[in-house]
């Protein structure tokens, strides 16, 4: 037996006890101690670094730790075993996927707006809001000798004439309190119910004075990010909201991982857990608390979620959406309960899944699309979500087209060495002067926030103002010297944002060659994604009238960057239009309004789907897009005429 | 803090710790060791007898307990705490409510018989086996990059094919295995599915070379005697019975006692947990094991119990059901599913309980009317079932009356001092000569068993024969004096059926002016029950052309001394029908035939419910009844013309 600590830079330790020839992130793994590792611990990220501070451990020496960093004790968890009694420092600080929750009781003006003008568009296409849950006042008879009526037909009988339905399901757990509440409440109650045409169901019984609110939650998980509502369902008023890092993380960065993952023993139960115990079940209770509910008084869930979140989240086996012929458990369910999946809601509380197209389009795409309104308009939109996959919806009221890529994390943060999520610390815009090289930039957060990283709108600011600058080639490699142009052993250049005494934590902010690259690759991808699409339908980029731009890169996001350096098509600036989370707006539209919801499963149905590994020259246009702006220049004729 | 050592008859021990000052009987609930406590610990019963085998006890003197039992060591648990170590003795042998568990994988063919005979008889009016489960053999078409329709919708759509219903139901459970199932049996399978007429229900997927079987379960739950079959719901085949007692015993014998225990703190958990986890869940693993299936294959389940023991089931609060105006949480529930309450089987199966009328006649009337078949018959029929309450029907096909009577627990052997159900080792017939008044009896079980002590059958017997042969008097005292008459040091006679030597257990089997007693106020209950409902109709007992006779009292029963100690009217003895456990019975006919389950719920709902204490007369019409065979022999004239 070996005791390991891990240290971390806040203080705080975890020490646990393995074999000696444990891999010591698995080591981690099993303790619940959160380090990074989006490759899942292969060895190719280099991210999963702990510093060691005592004790024994083997560790295989990698291109990811250098000389210097190896001297300091650098090492990469995935590549050390434990050997003896071990202490190691895990790095929290810039992290691009700390789990640190983040609730509030009320959303910010700004993002409350977003909400409302969705729910205004929606409405303007008939979606208005409306669902079927509903609090009911009943005042019953008391029984006497004469009036002998059971308690489960005497509230039956009160509510068949309250809503005119003659269907009223009273669940065993309404059943079960019937007598109490009835009796302590002298037979008047306020009732939770779903109203039917043609059917009641009853979800809870209260006394008359009661404080009684019928809250849901909209949420969506994303590979990386998890974020939710939670809302009143009778008034649509947004009473909480929260976000998180997906718990998922530490068992790989993206989906192919995760399923790998959960393909091992336990795997499905492990994943599932990190979704819902460590993850969601977390936020309800928090957000319960700042809505000043109880968690049981959320009747309803929605979740806009890619196909792989979706089956891990449900804990279904999801080795089938890897594997050819790619077919899913379900692109649309409605049999799912939050006691099914040990969501601490109320157990009768239904969970309605945005649907999935394939097993790369996701729920979050067609709750999304929903959002987009691009199905309602006649000329051609585009839609696109960067996630940790980039998805893209073109069309218009006739038809839509979607298909995936896989960016990868960058545009949250991930694969970039001080890269981050949208939060405190971010640094999310960035100007460089072109003489002197000194950047400016917004850093998120109170007045005073040091910076920490990079989140994705920033780091596309920063590459957009290298290029602009002459500091970078077109390839990405720096091509100027300076104070802050630092370059490694290996030659490898990068670019200090913020030295070490200016920052949060306690090495510099910078960005380097090999985090220029990753994005490169991730900003072609969403490109040669719009291009290949548009291209087998025989459309050209100038049909494009309005793009929306949906994901977690933060509403910060400077589109005229984001064209200078080739990721979105070079079009009129005016038609590009940031539309904060979708999913989570799409989530919360399905969960309020049933037209909505029904909507959803509609564009569903005659959404088409692009599969693009097998379209022919995507591959040669990926290759032709990893460049600044783009191989072809003739693509971006505004873009090269400023240059 | 004192070691409590309970030491059992076999040899068993079970050693707790306590707290100097506890109650002895408190100590062995909390527990689980089982003391007979009809009374609930009131010290008025006696019941619970324990031998002090060493240490220290602190025990009231009660009239229970004889000053040579007292030299014994013989105490009572309820009068008893704990001083510090001790080790007490825990009779078992002639407990009338050992739990003994009684499993066999088929039934006797008498039994079989009266359970085919009850379906042929519902047959004829029209209410045939038919149900709604059904096993579906499924061949879908495999997946390909051409066809990649998710899993959950292959399933549906070749169930709709299958069934011609469009509403497909797979719940979660379903869902969750489908992907594995159909790859692991090249999407060939068998589905367990309930249908209804536009919706279909799947319980079940399975791989196409499992052995599918689809169960029900059939319980009556007694207030001290638990029986069940498990059948095929698809042939109507039985493959295993049980019967156990009823774990709840230990908080009291009847009903009020149960209704108070449950009120005291966790006091609904307790005796939940005491009918579910000790009773009916061991029951169902012995039962699927000796019908070679697992217990998740049984689908659906059936109860007829008496209100209380449903609501006690459910762990609904029973106390409206004893306080003015008697209101029962449910009379019919149509919301109860197995995993609501924990029973192992599989979680979505239906429990459907048999419907109450009333706080004292519950589903194991309606359940047994049915099965009596009064309900289809132009003349008058009186259907009586003996369980710890007598409930007694009247009525034809135009009118039914129902009404029950606190009979207390002797007609299953308890409130006697030898009495005991009617298993291995139960006096269950006995003849008495009258010159030598030598006893002659039939014993349950094998050739050779010992007597152990008697069943309801049994004491009918032998006090129509202690009548009959003048050895005791028409007030159920002993006016004759031999070797088998016994008098205690407070001058109580009682007559031996077997000395010890003679006896299985440690102690003469006999019955004692007490016992006599009690059970003439029991069967004067049940007389003067019928003579109260009659009269309340204007009726007399000679409009009464069938006596259907029910109850755990044991196919024994002697009809002839029935009628001649006064307990049924002195009609013809032909018009007199055992039909073993009524509500058993019923409960089979509406597991199996949906028709039967419909047929029950109108029988509830038509039958009207006479409260006998609050009916003038009934007290004067009880005292008169307590006498052998009645204090107005013209009401026995065949009996008395007999002596």
């Amino acid at each position: 037996m070996a005791n390991v600590v891990f240290q971390f830079e806040n203080g705080e330790k975890v020490t646990v006890s393995t074999m000696a020839g444990e891999n010591l992130l698995e080591t981690a793994r099993k303790s619940n101690v959160v380090i990074d590792a989006p490759c899942s611990g292969n060895g190719s990220c280099g991210k999963c670094r702990v510093k060691l501070l005592g004790g024994e451990l083997d560790s295989k020496k990698t291109r990811h730790i250098n000389e210097e960093e190896w001297e300091e004790g650098w090492r990469l968890a995935c590549c050390s075993t434990v050997a003896g009694d071990v202490q190691v420092m895990v790095p929290d600080i810039a992290s691009a996927y700390r789990s640190r929750m983040k609730v509030a009781d009320l959303s910010s003006p700004q993002e409350i707006k977003i909400f409302d003008d969705c729910m205004e568009h929606l409405a303007e296409a008939d979606l208005t809001l409306g669902n079927n849950i509903r609090i009911i006042d009943l005042k019953m008879d008391v029984p006497t000798l004469d009036d002998t009526m059971p308690d489960n037909e005497r509230l039956t009988r009160a509510l068949q004439a309250a809503t005119g339905i003659k269907k009223i399901e009273l669940p065993f757990s309404v059943l079960m309190e019937l007598p109490n509440v009835l009796r302590a409440s002298d037979f008047e109650v306020q009732c939770v119910i779903a109203q039917n045409q043609k059917h009641v169901f009853v979800y809870d019984v209260f006394e008359k004075t009661a404080n009684v609110v019928a809250a849901g939650l909209a949420i969506d998980i994303g590979t990386t990010t998890v974020s939710a509502v939670a809302v009143d369902m009778l008034t649509g008023k947004i009473l909480a909201k929260a976000s998180s890092g997906n718990g998922q993380i530490r068992y790989g960065a993206d989906v192919i991982n995760r399923i790998i993952e959960s393909q091992k023993p336990g795997g499905h139960k492990k994943l599932q857990d990190a979704i819902i115990d460590e993850t969601l079940n977390p936020m309800i209770q928090q957000m319960s608390r700042a809505a000043g509910i109880s968690s049981r008084q959320i009747y309803r869930l929605s979740v806009g979620g890619n196909s792989t979140m979706n089956h891990l989240l449900v804990g279904i086996n999801a080795d089938p959406l890897r594997m050819e012929p790619y077919i899913p458990a379900f692109y649309k369910t409605n049999s799912i309960y939050a006691s099914d999946i040990r969501l601490n809601v109320h157990p009768d509380a239904h969970v309605i899944i945005a649907p999935n197209i394939g097993s790369y389009v996701g729920g979050d795409i067609t709750a999304g699309a929903l959002v987009s309104m691009i199905w309602n308009q006649p000329h051609f939109s585009l839609f696109i979500d960067l996630g940790t996959n980039g998805e893209l919806v073109f069309g218009n009221s006739d038809f839509m087209m979607s298909c995936a890529c896989s960016a990868g994390p960058a545009f949250e943060g991930g694969d970039i060495s001080c890269g981050m999520r949208a939060t405190d610390g971010a640094i999310e815009a960035c100007t460089i002067d072109k003489e002197t090289m000194e950047p400016t930039f917004d850093i998120i957060g109170d007045p005073g926030q040091k910076p920490i990283g990079l989140c994705g709108s920033g780091i596309i600011d920063v590459i957009a103002e290298l290029f602009r600058c002459g500091i970078i080639s077109p390839k990405g490699k720096f091509i100027r010297e300076g104070k802050r142009i630092k370059h490694d052993h290996y030659g490898m250049g990068s670019y200090v944002l913020a030295f070490e005494e200016e920052a949060a934590g306690s090495k510099d902010v910078e960005i380097t060659e090999v985090d220029i690259d990753n994005f490169i690759r991730a900003k072609g991808a969403i490109f040669s994604a719009i291009r290949t699409m548009l291209k087998s339908l025989d459309f050209d980029i100038s049909m494009i009238e309005e793009v929306y731009v949906a994901g977690g890169i933060g509403s910060g996001i400077n589109m005229q960057n984001a064209v200078n350096i080739g990721m979105f098509p070079d079009i009129p600036i005016e038609y590009y239009h940031y539309i904060g989370n979708s999913s989570l707006c799409g989530a919360y539209a399905m969960l309020l309004s049933t037209k909505a919801e029904k909507k959803v499963y509609e564009l569903a149905q005659n959404m088409t789907y692009l599969e693009l590994s097998t379209e022919p020259g995507y591959m040669d246009e990926f290759v032709a897009c990893c460049f600044l702006p783009h191989t072809d220049s003739s693509l971006f004729p505004t873009v090269m005429g400023q240059l």
